[in-house]
């Protein structure tokens, strides 16, 4: 097992959906993550809150075993979002974002966390992330994610900080914005040549697909190959906020969890990760995660199995497959 | 190997993509299925042309081995479609529509076909679907396309003809639509119980989504279990149109083929269908399927199973896996 730094958000979020809503419930990129990787593997996170901060939610962090050194307490309020969703979930309709501290945030990297192989570089300013990056000493995998307002307004910066990285999470569109290329699998190619050897692409309701450099796959003209997972199918859906962080908490906690991220570990991690997700929106908040065991963990881990295998053609069909072939060609 | 009668349009078509255009190519519903299908098994084709039907497209349809007695010549011209893609590719906007002897069409399932096992249903009004089911045997398997245009306007008569078909096949709009609900496990639920035993939803870009009963896997509460397959990343689309139909010709093609309609058996054919779907989008009409071999059919297949596989948790992770557990309720 070996340790996962992690820098993001802690925010008060107010979410309204469909199904209810929540005023100021924990939330934010760092704290959804952290939960969600805290079932794996001993999370370091990096972060800021006001001196509003609920002792009730401190504990509960400290319950999940987080390790808090790096959470720095700043005068004024903590970051507060406020959103909504319609019936469709898919996209959140921002209503108000107040940043307070998480504005002057600055991650400094305590001496205990420099170490860690495993980081995390959560949703906040592309430099910020060079800097998390210079204080880690020679980490074995670096995670970055990114959104539309860093790729419009600090293009150059984000593409500095991809060459330190190894895996980018970001959705399609992200993905199509930053390579500027309607295409996935061209729009892959061009963001491989940047910097990050493998890129997780977020599909929401119907997945995640991932691209990676890989000899004798498919792709493999030039060694890019591809991994596909659709998302778990769920009856009831409350609220998805939090769905990629605890997707990337599940992925990169995963993989620190069992010390390894060749590629096989990586696609189970991806499965991980969407098992994380899918339990999150199941609740408002944290509610699920709160009472998560990693019994059901692994059941729907091994229900993602079932829902995606499917025989190879050397099985029980391949002399009768054999025998279609004299129709063609 | 088992028989396949297909209901459905046959047309020309004229398309506008980003890439380029055709116009008047040998298209419609009853092509792209049978001409896929035709890979896998005997093809019936029931359907109806006009005096313009061109010898050298009679002539391909034979070269495919699809037998062609109820393919009814009828006064009048046959069936036109003109329409268009933008750079997203997802969404055809029509053009132009001219049923012409589609509009008078009326299909007469010649004595011979009258005792296929399996039977595909295209996208016609529900009123005929029926006509043609009430003039087969005892097929093994009925697979039903619609639209939005049924949904709408004759939605009772869509019911009737649900009671008869095993299998449902539609997008996730139109499965949404139909059953009025947006949660598509709810939405399967309510379509399960008006008679199909399977819904297969097709989902583009982003893959499909089967629906079935099954005792003892995920959403066993009430026994519907569900199969998620990724669409096959292309590096060049060049013209979406027929990618539904194609998918459904190598679907049922491949269960005909092989004559079972186990589960195992049906989520291969999902991906024969993935595969074939895959493979005509790269280029215009039908011109990837004219050269297309059952050679590349089989390794696009192994690239599926390759794409979309992950190792269970029994694997070499077992141990570490148990480890974590320590950190967890």
């Amino acid at each position: 097992m070996a340790s996962l730094l992690a820098v993001g958000s802690v925010a008060y979020d107010s979410v309204q959906t469909p199904f209810g809503r929540v005023e100021e419930a924990l939330g934010g990129s760092g704290t959804f993550f952290s939960v969600a990787a805290s079932f794996f593997t001993q999370v370091y996170l990096v972060a800021c809150v006001g001196r509003d901060f609920r002792r009730e939610d401190l504990e509960f962090l400290e319950s999940r075993e987080i390790d808090l050194e790096g959470l720095e307490y700043m005068e004024g309020e903590t970051f507060r979002w406020k959103g909504e969703y319609g019936y469709d979930l898919n996209e959140a309709h921002t209503l108000e974002t107040r940043l307070n501290v998480f504005a002057h945030f600055e991650p400094k990297i305590p001496e205990r966390y420099r170490k860690s192989d495993y980081i995390f570089l959560g949703n906040i300013d592309p430099s910020l992330q060079r800097r998390v990056l210079g204080q880690v000493a020679d980490p074995q995998l670096v995670v970055c994610d990114t959104m539309n307002y860093w790729i419009e307004g600090h293009f150059e910066s984000l593409l500095e900080t991809l060459k330190g990285v190894d895996i980018l999470m970001v959705n399609d569109a992200e993905a199509r914005q930053l390579a500027q290329e309607s295409n996935l699998v061209k729009a892959a190619r061009k963001i491989h040549a940047w910097g990050p050897r493998i890129l997780v692409i977020k599909q929401g309701e119907y997945g995640v697909l991932m691209f990676h450099s890989k000899q004798g796959q498919p792709f493999s003209d030039d060694g890019l190959s591809v991994f596909g997972a659709p998302a778990y199918p769920l009856e009831d859906v409350f609220d998805p906020t939090g769905a990629g962080d605890t997707f990337a908490g599940g992925f990169l906690g995963y993989l620190a969890g069992v010390n390894r991220s060749d590629l096989q570990t990586v696609r189970q991690a991806i499965v991980f990760g969407s098992v994380m997700a899918s339990f999150n929106v199941e609740e408002f908040s944290l509610d699920r995660l709160r009472k998560l065991t990693y019994t059901e963990i692994k059941l729907r881990y091994s229900e993602f199995r079932e829902m995606t295998h499917f025989e190879d053609l050397e099985g029980a069909l391949g002399s009768e497959l054999d025998r279609l072939a004299g129709r063609n060609p």
